[in-house]
């Protein structure tokens, strides 16, 4: 792209280098955003910077926070006694917006990938099992994505909870809701009828 | 969406600002950013500021510019008295990406559209009519989109400068190279023949 001016060209850069963000989207953000007040670009501006500098790791569930230990892991409405061990933030914010789960969560930071080098050693295995360890926790709920390292993951986590006394459970499987069922793969299909629940009614 | 982080809210919140972002491409983006050295963020958010700071109208063509006259503008080795007149600045850039012409611009800032209370006043029509008057300019090229807006606007102009002893020209309509002609539509087609151009070949 010809850039007549290098500031254009510099913000322009700044926006594509980001995942998804051609130069004509970046061009299209860079536009949008000169025809905002100066206060609103900087608010822009200083909330990423702000977010860079300041955010933390929660020391007991390494999810990201503003403060030492995040609000999730200090709310005492929560059943602190309940992990849900996930992959990533993201995966917390979807189970979050479910509304379904009143626990606390643990992040892995991903699954164990022995080809891209991602062992066990990598994630935030370690500090599960000493949580576990701990009296009040009574469930693991394992919610990792059903793709073969995921499995793997929950399979070796699993192992290293062996001795601990505490429940491990996984997030149910099956036909999604609003799917059809002649579109499911085999092993979906195969497993939510073997996996058979009882049928309730509100009668 | 549900953020356990303040910080992480008000950058998401940031992002989705911006046009053909939701939450959750926002989400994405600035977990991309915060995967990011502190240098590159502030490097990316400074670029943004200095932008919005700094980024000046040119005196002459209105084109977005450094200084206060523009590159393009202050260009000896550029054809000074060829004038194309666009509706912004993302048409400078498409036009510049061709490396076809090699005079200069004139930014009206959009087009006439009298339902949205855009008049010509509210364009930078009477900076062209008085960069027109001077000796040195010889041909005007009306280089506006061909809707009815852009069509009024090109009128209207034409009508400004009738006066003045310059050429004005409009680029060509016409089939699209690449385009089918049984998809042209009728208007487009029509002229292309009415207007047909000598066939040259390199013989």
């Amino acid at each position: 792209m010809n850039f007549s001016s290098k500031l254009m060209e510099q913000a322009v850069e700044a926006f594509s280098s980001l995942p998804g963000i051609g130069k004509k989207s970046a061009l299209r953000l860079v536009l949008h955003l000169l025809h905002k007040d100066m206060d609103e670009v900087e608010q822009f501006s200083k909330a990423l910077v702000d977010l860079k500098k300041n955010i933390k790791e929660c020391k007991v569930c390494h999810n990201l926070s503003d403060s030492d230990v995040c609000t999730i892991c200090v709310d005492t409405h929560r059943k602190q006694g309940v992990i849900c061990v996930v992959e990533s933030i993201r995966d917390v914010m979807a189970i979050e917006n479910t509304g379904q789960f009143r626990g606390v969560y643990h992040i892995l930071g991903g699954v164990i990938k022995p080809i891209e080098g991602i062992g066990p050693d990598q994630l935030n295995i370690t500090t599960l099992v000493e949580r576990a360890k701990k009296e009040e926790v009574t469930e693991i709920v394992m919610a990792i994505s059903p793709t073969i390292e995921g499995e793997t993951t929950t399979f070796y986590i699993s192992k290293q909870l062996k001795n601990i006394s505490v429940n491990i459970s996984t997030i149910a499987r099956g036909v999604a809701f609003g799917g059809e069922l002649q579109y499911a793969d085999e092993l979906t299909l195969g497993r939510s009828i073997s996996a058979r629940i009882p049928y309730h009614t509100s009668e």
